[in-house]
């Protein structure tokens, strides 16, 4: 049994549900069908469980630590990193006109989920580099590309995403660092970064630093922050690296979990010149790192729901396999597997309802990713990315809010044990707390929800979204035995739509965003029930298909269960939320600060 | 400002809400009154903000490490303890005659409680021989009383309970630990026994065991186990530590948190005789263990609530002094302290609320203990011994869930920064993880609650809870500021009300008991729904009084809004996870064993 992933239900949701090979038809994906995805799957599983696995434990044991000014990384980083390189898996998800792979992104994002679920904290590098070249690609001069883009898509090169300052976090209209035109085209930068994941190591010969600055004299707050490449070493003409370019790691912060990633506080230009090279144009780096904010949170969202798998995997085998306590009423029996307890059942039935609903809502945005980029309507695109804008705040936090409570549930499952550093469930518990707070924190994704992508389009992508829910219960009533989930389902559609209709109709947006964050949660809920409706309905066709193995007719039984304890047990604690946010509560809004505290 | 305790609200809980005053005029207590409990919590405040909590990151960071079979404690634990014995506070709750201090037990637990928010790695220690010394001093014989008790009770000797194995944790039933009885009276003690908290150190001269075991011949399952005191060194004439009694410490258990606290597999007899002397009679050591199981499990929930208490006041300061972001709609103002933000505030008052309930509850039920002492009627006393047992599990639980929430807010106020180990936020979210688990997880607390203290007297005990409940409203009712508030406990009674007629006219314990666990959880939102409302009643009537000073009536018009916000945030979830209880669902209880897992 693989404590990294469940194939089967990975199958299930790529072919099933998301009917992946219809996205394969597309001539742009030509290179790919199904045997091609099974075997990418194959060799992604055999790496992240032979190099990134083993050494999960020990690169957090083990972190990296801060000697002489340089980084030194623990054991077997750089080898797992090696053979995900050579794998070709940095370069996956590009064109194959830069000597990518041009593999579907919704591939990108499973197969780096393998990866993420064995050892996130190493992980990581790779996904920031793929993060950074995506950006680059996308905004960066022909010559920057030439230079830069090769080693990155090839692993030798890894990247950062240098954004939040010291004293600039969420708010990135306060950052202060600053880049001068020089007379050849390159600015020299000068300024603090503070949490930079990656930042340093040395594991790979160069780092190239997406970093975010302002050039004097532009408009005041984000509209006037610029996308710089900054080089750790330059360039040389023969596309190796170069001299190294004033940039100082001034400290590692130590954190909960993901140890082995180094984050740190990095100075420019202090010591000497520190070159950067703009990226697109002027004033314009807000704006590019929010076109790629979709995939980069779908990331974390996605790595929540990873850290997660891990959890409910290990703890689904421990229940199976560990005898302790009896069932009631039977003192005088032999021991059974506390799998055989209720409680020890509802616990996992929560880590798989959180889990598996999460990781299809993650597969499912990446793929419009694909569908935006392969859909020739212009309409139909420009409705995809409402869509996609919409759910976004919902997949970067939900998981990151209810995966991490389906950690917690695997630490119980194994009891005392789960408390200790022997078994990985509470690594990944602390490795998941870190979601909920990097690429925007939950309180930042209830605004984005809410005040952004609610109120801006006066609700428009969510009644398509409403639409395509309402078609999942039309489907799901023709299914006998889902009447009930579906019926939940709509009960959860009305407290979503009459909590809006209210939010909406609010004229003071203190009053509208006051428990944004809840809304976002509840909203939340309604889509994995959802993803939870729609999962059943495929498990129940192929059920009633006849013809299916032993274990396919359990593992399709397994999806209507937990698409049933979604509907009983979650769907009406999101009613009442929705139920609070539709009363435009002030309770909190209106406590004043004093009462707070000692 | 305190980052251990809030003084005036302690003292709210103490004299205003529990009314200790009317305790301390029993006899028993004549030594005490206000004074003199403000100097006792001043002297505690002092020790724990000066000895305790100045070394809580150090024991985290450097754990007690295992070398040469011998235990290297971190630096600073020793001295915080000393410090701890010579301030009395080992003694405190015990009687005058063999040498304590006689305090009531609410005033020990609010005492212990400063240490445990400062410190509870180190902590334990102290809690753990002071619980030892209460279940020797019950059930001891005079001779073993006045050999280990003086020790004990001046922190010289500390202790430990043995009732875990490697194989038996949740199930005690089945523990092969031996106790062969010698001709001197004496037992020879044989087998190991694992998460033994405290089980090897070099701080205390000597430690004091009390240990499960089975003597040989006796009844099978529980019914056969006794309790054990077995020393690490044996006690000489004149009550000094003699020669070493063969317990080997085999290994250690390395923690998410609480790590300075040692946590031990322990070997007796393996390389040598290992003397240990009954407690009692023989086979009764479970009925022993369970009689000081109230206090024990209380102590839990309150360490639950002083953990949470810790990150709240921090995270608190910390959002009153970070600047970041601005009031919505004002992009050109400074940047305001991150508290002005409604989400900030909605994390803050989600901690007061659970943390500020919880206390009041673990208080409240802590003088019950000490109402059981003084109680003369044997009617009243067996009815408080009933409302004791009913919310003990709740007291236990309650907080170990929602204050571990409390901790995951506090961390996510701090955002980056919160995720590092420079914080002393993410600290206490490990700490606060174990509570669930240790002294019965939380299912076992639910079995407790369902299968024994409700269906066990008919639902007897409710309904006197039930009728304290409601006189409670009665009295909000007479409120007009709280009508609201009291309304929606009502709605809280009744779905617990039904929910339990259900449960208890069921005739399957299996199905009875499958979602005893959530209705634990609902069972104890409506208690903490009860103690906010009994401490918004003190509120609203001293705020009509008048003559409060500014403080006290911003003090007084935060109880109020926090009774308001678990009324309207926090309720409703609890009604809707009793109604789920009441429907007697068998999702989980049904779901075949093949559905889990990969």
């Amino acid at each position: 049994m693989s404590v990294i992933v469940d194939r089967r239900n990975l199958d299930f949701i790529l072919f099933e549900l998301l009917e992946i090979e219809r996205l394969l038809g597309h001539p742009r994906y030509a290179a790919y069908d199904r045997p091609a995805l099974q075997a990418i799957l194959d060799v992604a599983q055999g790496i992240a469980e032979e190099s990134f696995l083993p050494i999960a434990a020990e690169v957090d044991a083990n972190e990296p630590r801060f000697a002489d000014g340089k980084v030194v990384m623990p054991d077997g980083t750089a080898q797992a990193l090696r053979a995900f390189a050579e794998a070709g898996f940095f370069a996956l998800p590009f064109n194959e006109d830069i000597g990518g792979l041009q593999a579907p992104w919704v591939v990108h994002t499973a197969v780096g989920g393998l990866f993420t679920c064995a050892n996130t904290s190493v992980t990581n590098y790779a996904f920031l580099t793929i993060a950074a070249a995506n950006l680059l690609n996308t905004f960066g001069s022909s010559e920057l590309k030439r230079q830069f883009l090769p080693a990155m898509l090839a692993g030798r090169w890894f990247a950062t995403m240098c954004l939040s300052e010291p004293q600039a976090g969420s708010s990135l209209a306060d950052i202060t660092t600053a880049a001068i035109p020089r007379d050849d085209g390159a600015y020299r930068i000068r300024g603090n970064k503070m949490w930079i994941s990656g930042g340093e190591q040395d594991i790979s010969e160069n780092i190239v630093h997406m970093l975010l600055a302002k050039i004097p004299g532009g408009p005041s707050g984000t509209k006037g922050i610029s996308l710089f490449l900054v080089p750790k070493r330059l360039c040389l003409p023969d596309g190796s690296a170069g001299r190294h370019n004033n940039i100082a790691l001034a400290g590692l912060n130590h954190k909960m979990g993901q140890r082995g990633t180094t984050n740190c506080l990095l100075n420019f230009g202090e010591d000497g010149e520190c070159l950067g090279y703009l990226i697109g144009e002027p004033h314009r780096g807000i704006e590019y790192m929010f076109h790629m904010m979709n995939e980069a949170r779908i990331g974390v969202g996605h790595a929540a729901v990873m850290s997660a798998l891990g959890g409910y995997l290990y703890s689904a085998e421990y229940a199976r396999t560990r005898a302790q306590g009896r069932p009631i009423g039977q003192k005088d029996k032999a021991q059974v597997p506390i799998i055989e307890h209720a409680d020890i059942r509802r616990m996992l039935m929560a880590q798989k309802a959180a889990v598996e609903g999460a990781q299809a809502l993650c597969l499912y945005c990446a793929m419009l990713i694909d569908a935006l980029v392969t859909e020739e309507d212009l309409e139909e695109a420009k409705a995809h990315a409402a869509l996609l804008g919409l759910l976004t705040p919902v997949v970067k936090s939900w998981p990151a809010e209810h995966c991490l409570e389906a950690n917690k549930w695997a630490i119980q499952v194994l009891g005392g044990y789960g408390y200790t550093r022997d078994y990985p469930v509470e690594r990944l518990y602390r490795d998941n707390r870190l979601n909920h707070i990097h690429e925007g924190t939950f309180g930042i994704q209830g605004i984005d929800l809410l005040g952004r992508k609610i109120v801006g389009d006066r609700g428009e992508a969510l009644n398509r979204l409403d639409h395509l829910m309402r078609r999942t219960v039309a489907e799901a009533l023709r299914e006998e035995c889902l009447r009930e989930e579906a019926e939940r389902l709509v009960e959860g559609l009305e407290a979503l739509s009459s909590a809006t209709q209210v939010l909406l109709s609010c004229g003071d947006p203190d009053r509208r965003l006051a428990n944004a964050t809840l809304y976002l949660d509840g909203f939340g809920h309604v889509v994995i029930g959802w993803m939870w409706l729609k999962q059943a309905i495929v498990a129940s066709r192929k059920l009633a298909l006849g013809e299916v193995s032993q274990q396919d007719s359990n593992f399709y039984d397994g999806k209507i269960m937990a698409c049933r304890y979604f509907a009983r047990y979650e769907l009406p604690l999101a009613r009442a939320q929705l139920a609070l946010c539709g009363s435009l509560d002030t309770t909190c809004l209106d406590a004043p600060i004093s009462i707070f505290g000692g």
